[in-house]
């Protein structure tokens, strides 16, 4: 393994300039760049170029630089979210048009949820949740529920990690977090008021594979008031159970578009199937333009 | 620049791996990993190791692997693709709704067409487009269209890459490539009457971004008639129309999320921010979970 300096190899070097980009900050500078990755300005400059060759970022104006297409052609190929959305969104879709709330998945990555899917009405409360983008786990009803249902491990992370308050109600304190974790379990239903912003309660639910384990949660964002909003967790468990129905039909095993999953027919899958064999042919010749 | 074998860059070899899964093969097995590679086992081995690790690949049953959830998180902030779908897609709602058939936006991706949005009826025809598949530029007219609107230098790619048959229709002589998109340059349209399937039709036109130049292809597929469908030219034109305003109203910068463009209110917008200053405060502090 090519390793460069403070003893990283390529690979990681590649990906603490991609890592440099997040939704608030889509567009960088070469400046910024090495500033973000702390790399000298040579093998920063150097690799922003290697990953402009390749596409992995794009040129934009003023000299910026952001994420490039063939990135989001590598993410729309990943079965794991892409199959998880494909299931979540009519369930999501019909969780919206009774709540006309947010109404969203999440998955946990690190000690963090990360916001796959969202459906929201125009007056929808405020919220902090975007399609790509995370939240800490201690944070967020869903980032609970995650956290209630998953490897007990991840808890004591998020304990060491440490856990920044961003209201006076959010969870910042160890035997409060244990706590709420076992009135999760017990439960099924996570709920916190204002822990994001006051304005916002936060409700969530476990949804469970095909295989049983607990692979997201599906959350909604309403008014804060008191108490607990039975009728929204009970839109949340239809839901919840509605996915877990297509995660089952699929075979446990969430594809990108094969006969069966979404709305490609059996015989559009044919045609896609000669396309793509036609493109393969051509690959393998040698020829194709790389442009 | 550290190189492996073949003289290619470790970057290259690490894409390599990657460019290995794609919307028919969206699970590999090692074996499958260095027949298509054509890499040395170890190689391929020690590479797959690494991007398991970074989380660019995941495990999936029986001894497979599949591109992962971290390839997800960075097409999701790929602003060009993000832009153009969240600029798009109330228009495609709405054309689909009045067409009742796939609705498609495309993409130019070296001498193919990439589809980054679609909406189709459960009825629709037989249609060769998936959402982040590709299809090559002179069989689809979504690809014919961006050929006509785009450099004249791909053209010639596409002529020396050779242009493969799929039916009776589609084209594959040069003269005969050069006339079309001359006539699609005068009409403004292209329509293509069974050249990817003798069941279907294929029609597009241009959208124009904020800087005046086409950077996207508005299609539908339809169900092949005789003569050039006006309603349905009519109906993609105000979509396309209708996208170029959205984007000029993003004043030519497509981005991810910030105030007026999608669904996220300023008071929204100021919660993500708050939140994403406290994930960056405790990466910053080094004690970020890495599990």
């Amino acid at each position: 393994m090519a390793r460069g300096s403070a003893g990283r190899s390529a690979l990681q070097q590649h990906l603490r300039v991609l890592d440099a980009f997040d939704a608030l900050n889509p567009t960088r500078t070469l400046t910024e760049i090495t500033r973000v990755t702390g790399m000298p300005h040579s093998t920063a400059h150097r690799i922003v170029g290697e990953l402009v060759r390749e596409r992995l970022l794009e040129r934009g104006p003023e000299r910026t630089y952001r994420l490039g297409l063939r990135l989001w052609e590598y993410g729309a190929r990943t079965p794991g979210v892409v199959g998880l959305r494909e299931a979540a969104q009519p369930w999501i879709a019909a969780a919206n048009s009774r709540l006309r709330q947010h109404v969203q998945l999440g998955v946990r990555v690190d000690t963090d949820v990360l916001f796959i899917e969202r459906m929201s009405a125009n007056d929808s409360v405020v919220n902090a949740s975007l399609v790509g983008g995370r939240v800490p786990l201690h944070a967020s009803s869903s980032g609970l529920v995650l956290l209630a249902f998953g490897h007990r491990s991840i808890v004591e992370d998020v304990i060491a990690t440490g856990m920044r308050r961003l209201t006076p109600h959010t969870i910042v304190e160890e035997g409060e977090l244990r706590r709420t974790l076992r009135r999760i379990r017990n439960d099924g239903f996570g709920v916190t008021h204002g822990h994001i912003h006051l304005e916002s309660m936060g409700v969530a639910v476990p949804v469970y594979g095909a295989d049983g384990v607990v692979s997201a949660s599906m959350g909604a964002v309403v008014k804060n008031t008191e108490g607990t909003p039975m009728a929204v967790i009970e839109i949340l468990n239809v839901a919840a159970a509605g996915m877990t129905r297509t995660l089952q039909q699929q075979g446990g095993q969430p594809s990108l578009g094969p006969p069966g999953s979404g709305n490609v027919s059996q015989r559009s899958w044919e045609v896609i199937e000669t396309v793509h064999r036609s493109r393969a042919d051509r690959a393998s010749r040698g020829t194709a333009g790389g442009r």
